[in-house]
């Protein structure tokens, strides 16, 4: 309908039908839509419909490029520059008991570069930074952009919420893909979290981008497709970016609740820790730290010598934390033991992930409170030897009748092989994409 | 997100990734999707995300007739069960010149077989069939269910406009569309379409689509796929379905535009008209009486003996018009010469529709009035000799500065050939499906 008169109008409808039928859009047409939409001129319906049409036809390097910078131009940028040291974030896609920006964000702060790390709430099965940090009595999640600066200098680490002026085109298409089945476009995720990394103003990323049933990306091949777009995207914007695809089959480390996962964290930080988060704590840090140019420091040092706990502690305070407090403890557990005697080959991370947010680790609505203490706790990961009787898992909830549906979930979860057969694992880190 | 505790509110996600990711929809998801639209519990924009992607990914034969059987189910059926002679409906896909309806519901009416033709309104730049009769003074569109049984009974053919209770999934699913990119979806146009005519009650359709530029299929090869489509969703519901393919690459007859198009078909039912609309008109008349069972009636002696012409006075003025009244007239001309002499060899359905869509015979927006004065009268259809100088066409209007827009709509729009080539043209009639 270019031929009417009315021809604003019909501005949305052409850039669908173009997508729609396979062509690229223009640089003028995903800057208007991305403005327009977010300024409510192209109506969520219109958006929803070429959401689609881009999930299904796809996007060129340059289209998925322009559309990051227009989601970055729709809000605000942060600027770093007055920091007296260098910068780097890291950005995880989310998976069951990946709790490593906690002692990694303040390790990395204590061998020298600045961490300005934006974070979010639990989706789904996946639990969420922020969630997480709240468990510690008196965290606050909100930082003015002073005080976010403030703490770089004075801390050299701060994890709190994205305010609402970043990428503002961002949150109401996250929002509109979450209920129109277009969550899963691979322009579209990796635009998402680029605009708000870009506009947050680091120099250095890294990008843990997880692979396995607890992981949105369920194959290394469109994990890799994602982490070589996002690498793509940081690279043309400026930003010194590496990817590492990484193991999310089984849950990270032995905890998946908030208050549990702090706790475990905090251990790490103590210098002990299961061996899953002190490795890929390292091997993050050491990206991060090599992307910031700060590639002869060794982060296990600080680990080591309690200059990374120090950090923590002056962290979780700076904003209203006491990192000396009690951890809050569900009111009720339930143990799950091993059904028989063999060695444990599976561990599922989407069923544990679903059985821990059924305890009240996460929201089913946006508006629903969480449980800290909810959680479970793993006493075997895939690998260990178990007699019948031993204790496979403990269940944590303030509500116990929610032990039934969470057991719901994990049935089918784990396997004991009763002969001498070894687990067929992935290895943590399966590739690096720079 | 299936293991969510919020699994009613996830239902349309469901249906929309099922069909994202090209699986076959259950009748069951259908009915549900369908029904929840039209009560609003499946947002706007969850629907036009689902729409893309079958416009996209297509649809079964079964998943067609089900949407279909889903969209009649939202309202009410009509019933011609009572009345005391066969019925027989035509639907037009839409064109430029498209007057057919006008002398063929009298025409068939006036062999014995009832004609309740439920039209619309000009859409972009094709003409509406309800627009056109309205030129006619005192003609109301309006009509009660009892009033269009009295009327067929009585006179045997009616026109008017679908009541808002027939379908009303369809005329919400088709105002989004609109907007959304999603209106060339071959198994949305043909539920769409065949849902109202379902409902209608006709036991007989024969289907009139289109081909070419005028056309909002512009090939052979989807004009067919959507002619099958709509073939079998009527066969499947127990209708008598037989479907033409024909020639919208130039315009029918020598008038686009209601008032003038309205005396070009009163020309046709008085025994004259131009060569292509006493054609049309009689090849359809043919094909509905055929449906009908009155293949035996022929419908060239009701235009020559004057009952055609009879039925459509009777039928104006049963709808409150004025059959003798004269109808209404442009207050502004304005005539376009062959700038050379030889063959017309083509002139551009689309071109000649714009334009006179602009002259003020259809609506830029919903909301806008039409001239019912305004169009193109054509002086010469393709194979004419033309002189330079001569006549090529009339532009009427009652706005003259709407002249300059319909007259750059035209660029292109004919091509006179020095020599004495003959023009390529497709035939009236390219093909029938049955």
């Amino acid at each position: 309908m270019t031929n009417s008169f009315d021809v604003a109008a019909h501005d949305a409808v052409d850039v669908i039908i173009a997508k729609r039928n396979k062509l690229e859009l223009s640089d003028a047409q995903i800057d208007w839509v991305v403005g327009a939409y977010t300024r409510g001129a192209v109506a969520e319906e219109q958006m929803s419909s070429l959401a689609m049409a881009i999930l299904l036809n796809g996007m060129s390097r340059r289209e998925i490029s322009r559309w990051t910078a227009a989601m970055i131009a729709s809000g605000e940028r942060m600027d770093y520059s007055s920091l007296s040291r260098p910068t780097a974030d890291k950005h995880s896609t989310g998976g069951v008991g990946d709790k490593i920006t906690l002692p990694l964000a303040p390790l990395v702060a204590a061998c020298g570069v600045a961490v300005p790390q934006l974070s979010g709430r639990g989706l789904a099965h996946t639990g969420g930074t922020l969630d997480k940090l709240e468990a510690i009595p008196g965290w606050r999640a909100s930082l003015s952009g002073g005080e976010m600066l403030r703490q770089l200098e004075d801390v050299g680490a701060v994890i709190c919420a994205a305010g609402a002026r970043l990428a503002p085109a961002d949150k109401k298409l996250y929002a509109l893909r979450d209920v129109t089945g277009t969550v899963e476009a691979i322009p579209l995720i990796a635009s998402s979290i680029m605009s708000k990394k870009i506009a947050e103003g680091t120099r250095a990323l890294v990008l843990d981008v997880k692979v396995g049933s607890g992981a949105f990306m369920k194959d290394v091949d469109s994990a890799r497709e994602l982490a070589r777009t996002m690498v793509e995207l940081g690279t043309d914007a400026g930003v010194k970016t590496v990817a590492l695809l990484t193991n999310m089959q089984t849950p990270l480390g032995l905890t998946a609740g908030n208050a549990l996962e702090v706790r475990e964290s905090v251990e790490v930080l103590a210098g002990g820790g299961p061996p899953d988060v002190v490795e890929l704590t390292l091997v993050l840090a050491r990206e991060m730290l090599a992307a910031a140019g700060r590639g002869d420091v060794d982060p296990a040092d600080a680990l080591r010598d309690g200059t990374a706990m120090d950090v923590w502690r002056r962290m979780v305070a700076a904003q209203g934390g006491d990192p000396s407090a009690a951890l809050p403890v569900a009111r009720e557990t339930h143990q799950i033991l091993a059904p028989g005697t063999g060695v444990l080959t599976r561990l599922d991370a989407l069923k544990v992930g679903i059985a821990a947010w059924r305890l009240g680790a996460g929201r089913a609505r946006k508006e629903d409170e969480i449980q800290a203490g909810a959680g479970i706790e793993l006493h075997g990961k895939p690998g260990a030897v178990l007699r019948a009787g031993d204790p496979l898992m403990t269940l944590h909830t303030d509500t116990p009748e929610r032990f039934e549906r969470a057991i719901e979930a994990l049935q089918g979860a784990y396997f004991i092989a009763p002969d001498d057969s070894r687990p067929d694992l992935l290895p943590l880190v399966i590739e690096r994409i720079s």
